[in-house]
């Protein structure tokens, strides 16, 4: 892996990182292949977006169809006919939020699968290991990610844990020394001196990347943007910095404004199949009785397939009428949407007009139709 | 509306039939766009595939977004971005199947919406008008198909009545003057008198092309082949034959062989849905645990996007996890085998070789994998 910061603006980063399936350019977001599928979406479709990297989640892959399968046929990539990169999380953030019966101790996790009850044990060894499975270009340290409402003594607790899994992580990694690059995560939540710990010793570990967990965990959105504000730059600056899980279009901007390269969220597929579309003016609830006889696409400005192709008129239909066809038009325009803000904010950095490519775009977004 | 017959080999017929929106090689295959969608399945997946025409349900559009908003956005064509042809049913066949409360009168039919329930009356005369506010190329007349367990008296009746139906239908579309062809339907069940009678009042009516209505609705399929061997060489040879929501792999080769031009179903789409695929070695039931890691394609003579992009375990456990992406590529490939099973088979006529190709086909799907 290779990282090469090509231009600065500010605080945001214009960046080339170099992976074993070809060049993320930075700031990127990345789309959320969840059960090795971005839900609705096909390679092609992500090609046709300029999607460069995407991520898959360990906790759903090791549950189904299992590491081993994803091994056989060839790595996450080659089994979901995906050419470039994949990033995969920890499966931590799943064990947390999804699975059953979850017990954590010092050796890892155990629980059990959402799907079938069936016992499962997560510790940083085999989340390193599972990973390695997967083919994975970037891996994702396994840490804790303590719920919205824990306590400061909870969080440094958890943080101190969360090195010592992290320094087991780096350990495995380095034992299995396979092609992809290991990045750490640091906690920490809102608490400013526990986030400037947590980065110093996580940065000591010299992985090849750093992320931010515990944002956009339900706090307010101005909270998180203020604490990514304080957290980046705490982050080692030539190495690349992943936002994990957030975010809206708005806090991507933000968030890339205050030094974050890579993104990743459901947010933009997750809503896309309820009907809800971003625009350069807005937000579009697709389904409202106005756009029955709206000739016009989504975006006017958006060049992606399904505004080349479709009215209004007609996604409202298909969402109304709950047709397949609706959630995977939705997911690509919304998909294309965050590719294409990003895209336009590396010409922006690139340019030095960061800032007032950023400040225009949320004055469109907040201007409304 | 222009048809050629270029070739026949027994009774199979290869055909031209020019319509507004392209030519149409017969004997063809039309996917279903119940409500302005082939289920999970984009237009330019339907390019992809070499469809030439498609069909949509007059009984689901009329409810919803209704015909109104339809002709608004310039027919169903163009509110569905597919630029080929579209035939229409004519709502009666849901009207049996799908409204609640129904009420068949010598006027038409009274029924309840099965979505909200609101009163929907539909007559010869409004069938065609919907049907021409739709913009369809072919347009469908206005029937009764009666249950597979009606008695003999009860097809009598209903006969003489779609009968008069169909007279009021060609009186409305030589009225509304549209673009667009009207066919008409024969019925008359299993019972072969009635079928020869029907298809001779029909043909009096001297309409652009001819269907068979009323096959395939729970008989036993022998019965069925037999039924359309009888009927079809009854209806007008110079003209376009239509064998409505029939069938599987094996009825399309057989009707075809009897004489059928064109054919319809939902089935191929239906069934992908749940996982099984059509191949020239027989069916797959993608879900079984032997594909797990079988890293073919699921046919290997297939060119579609899912047989030249995917293996059997990938689309397996994109089922076995009830990702969106299933109901696409499984579609995408159903779809194809029934076109590509039908361009070979016009080809066969073409070289005076169908028997054998028919033969070739059917021993190969009973031989299995």
């Amino acid at each position: 892996m290779k990282y090469t910061i090509t231009h600065t603006d500010g605080a945001a980063r214009r960046g080339r990182l170099e992976l074993p399936h070809g060049v993320v350019d930075t700031p990127h977001f990345m789309p959320v292949g969840t059960v090795a599928s971005v839900k609705g979406i096909a390679p092609d479709d992500l090609h046709a977006m300029g999607a460069q990297i995407i991520l898959g989640n360990t906790y759903h892959l090791m549950l189904r169809p299992g590491p081993e399968v994803v091994t056989e046929m060839g790595g996450l990539g080659s089994f979901m006919s995906w050419d470039r990169n994949v990033l995969t999380d920890s499966g931590g953030f799943q064990v947390y939020s999804l699975a059953h019966q979850r017990k954590i101790t010092e050796e890892g996790a155990v629980f059990r699968s959402h799907i079938d009850g069936s016992k499962q044990e997560l510790t940083p060894e085999r989340a390193v290991q599972i990973q390695t499975q997967l083919g994975s270009d970037i891996l994702m340290a396994f840490d804790e990610c303590p719920p919205s409402q824990a306590d400061r003594a909870y969080h440094e607790e958890s943080m101190a844990r969360t090195t010592r899994w992290e320094k087991r992580c780096k350990e495995e990694w380095l034992r299995q020394a396979g092609p992809g690059s290991l990045f750490g995560i640091v906690q920490g939540g809102l608490h400013q001196d526990l986030r400037a710990r947590h980065a110093a010793e996580i940065a000591e570990l010299d992985l090849p990347g750093t992320a931010l967990g515990g944002f956009s965990v339900g706090e307010e959105p101005a909270l998180m943007w203020e604490g990514v504000q304080h957290a980046a730059p705490l982050l080692p600056a030539h190495k690349p910095r992943y936002l994990m899980g957030v975010g809206t279009p708005e806090d991507l901007l933000r968030c890339a404004m205050a030094g974050i390269d890579i993104f990743d969220c459901v947010f933009p597929t997750r809503v896309a199949r309820n009907g809800l579309l971003f625009t350069r003016q807005g937000r579009l609830q697709i389904k409202a009785a106005r756009y029955a006889r709206d000739p016009r696409p989504a975006d006017d400005k958006c060049t992606c397939y399904t505004c080349r192709t479709f009215t209004r008129a007609y996604l409202r239909h298909l969402l109304a009428a709950q047709e397949l066809l609706a959630f995977r038009l939705n997911s690509i325009h919304n998909l294309a949407f965050y590719l294409d803000l990003m895209t336009g904010l590396r010409e922006a950095i690139e340019q030095g007009t960061a800032r007032s490519y950023v400040t225009g775009m949320l004055d469109s977004f907040a201007a409304g139709e």
